[in-house]
């Protein structure tokens, strides 16, 4: 931790100015420590929501005109400002989430990357997917008319990160990269689990905004204790689109909210996933104790706190199985107890395992140390398929350090669990050596965004190939990621301009090309 | 008009099969020669919708399944069909719909334009976004995994088409034949203005279909007299996607029923759009005469009734002005009534008319010959600046020939009006040599999916680079179009394959490429 740490105001930063004091207050939370934190944080009023949301639309144009090398600097400055604050960020973030400090500080560095991967993406412009369909003034029986169409900005984009990821999902995570990369500016509803880390970074991003020439209105931070402002934040008539990563209820209601708008908008909602490991026979055979110790260590990773935790493994019965079972539960038997990010986290968690153990048909095959003082105890839970087919709860999220065992008396039973699954972020298989699993594979591709074989679904890479997101209910648009270069996608619209004079349309789409950018020309690419 | 009308049964085609008789019946109706058509068509019951959808959900994974090449082959194999029919089809549509006989065989072509452009779309690959990021199991601090990437097929999609263009937005026309490029059962629901023309087309498709080899539950076209079928089908959990064209009460009802789902799914609705056309001083100074024609025809072009018919024309007061709606009153005192599609549109035309001449601060320039017998009475008004932004009624469309000029008394009015304006389809500028119009052109780029200069907006180009979209309530998803290849977009979502053997990965995405798709490799692109 650095000798002094950092002053907080603990006010919402509208653009360049600051919120008043008053309205409800509140602390951080350090569930290692069982203590508040200073200072206090004060919520946000509609007012200043308003400002915000004004000085976000009167930057607006200032976004959408900038070309990808001056979105690319601002990001490459928020990524330095980061970087040059490691120490004070992992410190204020390791308090407030009781996640290890080294974790923190490679939360960081994966930011600044992610941070750097967008700037990127827009430096070099393919993604905004500039097209130009010349004219053909004699071509029978109508003429062909000059058209070009691209990419652009939807305007203000709200943020709502997560609270299991203070920096890569949070403030100045992907959600805010990709819609700066886009030309958008962005209002972020500073999670409150983590206000002083939100709001540090927050400083640091103003900064490199006023540093690279961006109006102030490219970012503010909101803070509020409840939901009020996040609410007034999706409804008000600036915001254009809304990125969120949290729970199933947080992000059905701002689905819900921005349906019911005058002009609904998208939300890019990343919410709950279970993300099933599926253990083929030849698997358990050939590698049982190699993937009993490595799922452990993914369940338990983080305090079980990840949105690709596998949540469910469904196993062949046989003697296999039960070895590989007796093996995982001594790996659960063996865990620690360690804090979880908020007391909530930890009362829901303590709440969602009570009810799993007064499930009929579902037992108990080993816990780790006794949780206490907001920390979690890990649990390995085990049904058979029959039971899990009957029982939906079942197949819900617990968020923490627990799975759930599914014996199958068959391929066919597996096939079966697999085909009942709700959309998820991630399935999983594990298979033999020539061992195949077409159906299921089928059958899987249909429910998650990313299959993984062989391997385990904690970890995202960032990467222009990654796919974190998937069918609802993981997320509310299915067609979207949140992770990996295509999440720039979710923050443009295309508008096509026909017919126009070579100096009114926008760079990308000029004769000469002057920003660069790859182009489809009359269906041709073309650099 | 061929010699023997095809025979028509009046059945839902479920596959390779039919519905029953019975249930609701109705006919089409002509309303140029103001009388009922034979034969009775029979609504499809809810069973046999229940049979369709899974006829479709058992086609989907070969459709999804199926190469590029393949999926061209079957849309081309429609497109020939159409070809081979071309007389037959026209007659019936024509009949059905009242539209000139040339524009029915015009229209054909075009949407053998479009099943042919899906084709190329679909065999060449690109539109699968295929990415593929190799394995550093050496990186530090973390190996990265192998992981692949692409766009794939959704499930089955329901598409509804539009009365306004029974063949290229309707059975065969962009919304089906890009859900079938993309790999996708589709579910048709016929409009009920034009059945028999919706069943010859259905069997034409499903003659493609059995011609190349497809599921028979790649197609069925379902028939209802009312709403019930419509409603129950974007309620089905098989239905992944909906495509739309229509009116705005009919797009925002289905719209709400996706999202009432269990499981949502994306509506991508295109509705209704006023178009607005601003005419700047030197526009009008330098071609009044020209643009009153050009305008006249846009306005009265197929008796107004397309999504792209200029429904505001925003004039700059003066003596330029008032030349040009002397001219524009000319023409449209000179239109001829002509029948519209069905008798409801006509009622709703009237009544729109009505409730206009009624609206105090509007006034009729010119009316055309009267209307009767579902023919319209072309009809353009006027008002001022301050009256149309009181009235939030006058921005609203009347879907026929009509228009009203809104006379603006400085350049400052006028941009007020621009920003007043709802989302949508396009919007058109005429300016003056050197006219710079820089603030307007920013604020129609945020209001509409195209913006046409110096140029009319009816006519929509089929092509890599149209948009054919917009905010809304244009339509219901701003980032998509429903013209031109990009609209294949909308049927397919995400999904990433992590750590695969390469036999088990889809062939787009296997190390040797076999179907020659252009992808993304490590960052760079690959052909």
């Amino acid at each position: 931790m650095s000798a002094t740490p950092p002053r907080l105001d603990g006010l919402s930063l509208l653009g360049s100015g600051t919120g008043a004091p008053g309205g409800m207050i509140w602390r951080g939370f350090s569930t290692a420590q069982d203590a508040a934190l200073e200072p206090a944080f004060h919520s946000a009023s509609l007012a200043e929501l308003d400002h915000a949301a004004e000085l976000a639309r009167a930057a607006a144009p200032a976004l959408a005109a900038a070309s990808g090398a001056d979105r690319g600097r601002l990001l490459r400055a928020i990524a330095q400002n980061l970087e040059a604050n490691v120490a004070a960020l992992a410190a204020r973030a390791h308090l407030e989430t009781s996640l290890p400090l080294a974790r923190c500080e490679g939360e960081i560095a994966r930011t600044c990357g992610q941070l750097r991967m967008f700037a990127e993406t827009a430096e070099r412009g393919a993604w905004g997917d500039a097209r130009i369909e010349t004219a053909q003034p004699e071509r029978k029986p109508l003429p062909k008319p000059d058209h070009r169409s691209m990419l652009r900005a939807l305007g203000p984009v709200a943020v709502f990160g997560a609270s299991n990821f203070p920096f890569a999902f949070s403030t100045a995570g992907g959600d805010t990269a990709s819609a700066l990369a886009a030309g958008n500016p962005v209002i972020v509803k500073a999670h409150p689990a983590h206000p002083g880390t939100s709001e540090l970074t927050a400083r640091l991003v103003l900064d490199a905004v006023s540093q690279t020439g961006f109006p102030e209105g490219t970012f503010s931070l909101l803070f509020d204790a409840g939901h009020e402002i996040g609410a007034a934040l999706v409804s008000h008539p600036a915001i254009q689109a809304v990125g969120f990563t949290g729970s199933q209820p947080g992000g059905l209601a701002l689905m819900h909210l921005a349906g019911r708008r005058t002009i609904p908008i998208p939300v890019f909602a990343e919410m709950s996933a279970v993300n099933p490991v599926f253990l083929l026979p030849g698997a358990l055979r050939e590698r049982g104790d190699a993937i009993a110790a490595g799922l452990h260590q993914s369940v338990t990773l983080g305090v079980g706190q990840f949105c690709t935790n596998p949540g469910l493994v469904v196993v062949p019965r046989g003697a296999d199985a039960a070895a590989f079972l007796v093996r995982l539960a001594a790996a659960f038997a063996g865990s620690s107890a360690e804090p979880m990010l908020t007391a909530g986290i930890h009362a829901a968690y303590e709440d969602g395992i009570a009810r799993r153990l007064a499930t009929s048909g579902v037992r108990v095959l080993a816990r780790g140390a006794a949780g206490a003082a907001h920390r979690a105890e890990a649990t390995l839970f085990a049904t058979d398929a029959a039971s899990f087919l009957r029982n939906c709860a079942l197949a819900g999220e617990i968020f923490g350090p627990t799975t759930l065992a599914i014996e199958c008396d068959d391929p066919a039973e597996m096939l079966a669990v697999a085909r009942a699954m709700d959309g998820s972020l991630t399935a999983t298989i594990h298979a033999g050596a020539g061992e195949t699993c077409a159906e299921m594979l089928a059958g899987l591709a249909e429910r998650a965004g990313r299959i993984v074989f062989n391997a385990f679904p904690t970890g995202v890479e960032v990467s222009s190939a990654m796919v974190h997101g998937g069918p609802f209910p993981a997320t509310t648009d299915a067609r979207s990621t949140s992770v990996g270069t295509r999440a720039i996608d979710r923050f443009a619209r295309l508008v096509c301009y026909q017919g126009f004079p070579d100096a009114m349309l926008p760079p990308e789409l000029q004769a000469a090309n002057p920003r660069g950018v790859p182009r489809l020309v009359n269906g041709i690419a073309s650099v």
